[in-house]
């Protein structure tokens, strides 16, 4: 046989730790999202093509996966269908089509793989879960300011508590280009340079502006700016002495007026070079970052023209996406104790098969995770079976134990046995459990 | 625009309540199968094409969404990727790709979306949730009577508690064609025919068995017997006069012997015209029923050679799967209460903000669901926007309820209100969300 039995490049398999660990995570940050008034939204994994292509700029089309139509059509090689690229589109696409069912404000979330043929590389996957909260139908800053909220609550509670949000609006930029003078055709180029100022310091971002083609005088401004021990001041007052400026620093005033005295964890600062990659964005956005990485865990902001793609007209929306598979991979999350059931019951002979489930089905009607060892080891394999699935209690009935109505439980990790009742089993067990796992 | 905003053929959106209804289900599922010792598995939702092709049958085969080669190579037309099909062709994989990390007898369960390009039709779709519960690795029956109980406790947990499974064995299957002398190139063909017995009746049988070439000599020894009223112990009586169905009957009654008495809920039947539509079972097969529904809601068998396609080896398997999303048609699983957040604190005015995020914080940081109000609607908007959404209790908080520390409660249902301290909100709204929901 020469087929390749690794999951396909960028994708993975997950066992049953990975299971539990992924599930932890996910069911903490739907406690959140929900406790704050969202409410769940799933969708198809994949969408018509035509829903899909041309939402992403051309470089994004080029990463969906596409569908082959079936059947007759399949020889022609054409695609009819694609795997869903992030949750935006599925969401704008509910919004046209589901309209009578939706109350607005709408503020849903949606946890869901999305995939995407990137080049595969570490830490980076071709499927993996995305984790959106979003408001449509809301122009409010308060809206941006509970997307903020929301998701920092969220990131405490996967024990990423002490995060800077940092803010800053897409106004607020464009008065930044107006200010110092770059050319507007090189607005987009200038503000991914200045984007990289924390990795590349004052001296690159400006040998950047330069290859980029932006005029020396701009690149002089600016740089004398951010040498300054008060960079972020300095940059401010520049920005507010364009009117398009002033709407932005007022923007984010305002937002944040509103998220920093609501934070119960963490903190959220103006961060006026803050520009995002997605051009998308029409409001405030930001990102937000763990004490002692230089990468986002989260961010989003406002885009008031997406979501109504599909609906014939603007509908305002802001939203924020926390970077869960990062977080997966910082530990984050990292909860006790794996997946072992509590107990595995032992199977003497094969007399004692039937006995063995009806020892279970008590256990089980107790609340304990019981194995029933299944295989047809004997009872040395199945206390190894035990032992390499991190089963610690074993409950054997040989023939004496049986006759009498009475249990042995084998403590793998201490090699200590006891016996007790039958009836008494379930109740042992528990409290073996509860002080078992104190060191 | 005239983009469909439908979702594609075959697949569902699903809203909040639909969510909720779904993941209370899962979340069932999920548990029994982890008291009973099952650990969880995941998967990519593709696999390379070759992993997929050649197992389902030519029939299977046209089903399978197929993936496009991505870049330069998506001009070919030609697919490297396929979605999932099923559940155990990614199991026969992962016991292959990840044997030193799995132990056997290796219990795993895997519930999961997997897509069939079937014709889409009313209850029949082409991205469904599979359930299954598998055992790799034991020939034991106990393997095979704890996947039937494991899958009959979690049916009860789902509110379906009245099931009869019906039990049968490949091999008893065989002796019965041998024993009323079937040609064995008509074995797939008479099997089908007698599968429907309680469908079309004796009559139905023998016409559709003659219409299959079955000759005529057996078409009437099988009909005599199935007239008779003890038809079920007049085909056992035949099909025993032949080795093959004596070892057939003897697998059905070991396993008989160990479901019966361990089922909490439900029955266990013989029952010597179940076929399955599964070419790849090897032993003990079952279906279950829940009563007064005519087709079965879970099902599964033994299959000993296909989980080892990918590692060059036979490896004995056992499973049983539910139809999750059957159960969830029927209804099952219908939980109380929907997916409202207890209460909405609204926004008296634009300097009501903070307070109003405030508040919300309170009553997150005590448990409760508390939605605030994002958009910029007046109060009365405000109260619809809350009732549209099924949200009783309204927080209201004035510039008088500011100025004194207290809050007004206005219950939507009653229209009634009440005022107290902010501090005891809190405790106020657990105590109206414990009562109000009584009748």
């Amino acid at each position: 046989m020469t087929i390749d039995t690794n999951p396909p490049s960028g994708t993975r398999d997950f066992l049953a730790d990975d299971v539990a660990r992924r599930e932890r995570a996910f069911t903490t940050v739907r406690h959140v999202f929900e406790r704050h008034g969202f409410e769940p939204l799933d969708t198809p994994a994949f969408e018509r093509l035509e829903v899909l292509l041309g939402k992403y700029g051309e470089e994004g089309d080029k990463l969906v996966f596409k569908i082959l139509r079936r059947g007759e059509h399949e020889q022609a090689g054409e695609a009819d269908l694609a795997l869903r690229y992030d949750l935006t589109v599925p969401l704008a696409r509910v919004v046209a089509q589901h309209a009578d069912r939706i109350v607005e404000p709408y503020k849903r979330y949606h946890l869901a793989p999305v995939w995407r043929a990137e080049r595969a590389q570490r830490g980076r996957y071709r499927e993996f879960v995305q984790c959106d909260v979003d408001v449509v139908g809301s122009s409010s800053p308060l809206a941006d300011a509970e997307v903020i909220v929301t998701v920092v609550d969220a990131l405490a509670a996967l024990g990423l508590g002490d995060v800077e949000v940092r803010l800053n609006s897409r106004e607020a930029l464009r008065g930044l280009i107006e200010a110092y003078d770059v050319p507007e055709g090189l607005e987009d180029a200038a503000l991914v340079a200045l984007d990289k100022l924390d990795k590349v310091g004052p001296d690159g971002v400006a040998a950047e502006l330069r290859d980029r083609g932006v005029p020396a005088a701009a690149v002089e401004a600016m740089t004398a700016d951010l040498a300054e021990e008060d960079a972020h001041e300095r940059i401010r007052d520049r920005v507010a002495t364009t009117e398009r400026g002033k709407l932005g620093l007022a923007e984010v005033d305002d937002v944040l007026a509103l998220v920093a005295p609501a934070l119960a964890t963490g903190s959220a600062v103006f961060a006026p070079l803050l520009a995002r990659g997605l051009s998308y964005y029409t409001g405030p956005i930001f990102e937000t970052f763990a004490r002692g990485l230089d990468s986002a865990i989260a961010s989003g902001g406002r885009y008031d023209r997406l979501v109504g793609v599909f609906s014939n007209r603007d509908i305002p929306a802001t939203g924020g996406s926390i970077g869960l598979e990062r977080v997966l991979l910082l530990g984050g999350s990292e909860g006790t104790g794996g997946h072992a059931p509590d107990a595995m019951v032992a199977v003497f002979d094969d007399d004692a098969r039937g006995d063995a489930l009806a020892v279970a089905r008590r256990l089980r009607d107790a609340g304990l995770h019981a194995d029933v060892y299944v295989g047809s080891g004997r009872l040395g394999r199945q206390l190894r079976y035990a032992d390499r699935r991190g089963i610690r209690y074993c409950v054997l009935r040989g023939s004496d134990e049986r006759a009498t109505g009475t249990a042995a439980v084998k403590d793998l990790r201490t090699g200590e046995q006891s016996n007790m009742a039958l009836d008494d089993l379930p109740g042992h067990l528990h409290r073996l459990l509860r002080t078992g796992s104190r060191p």
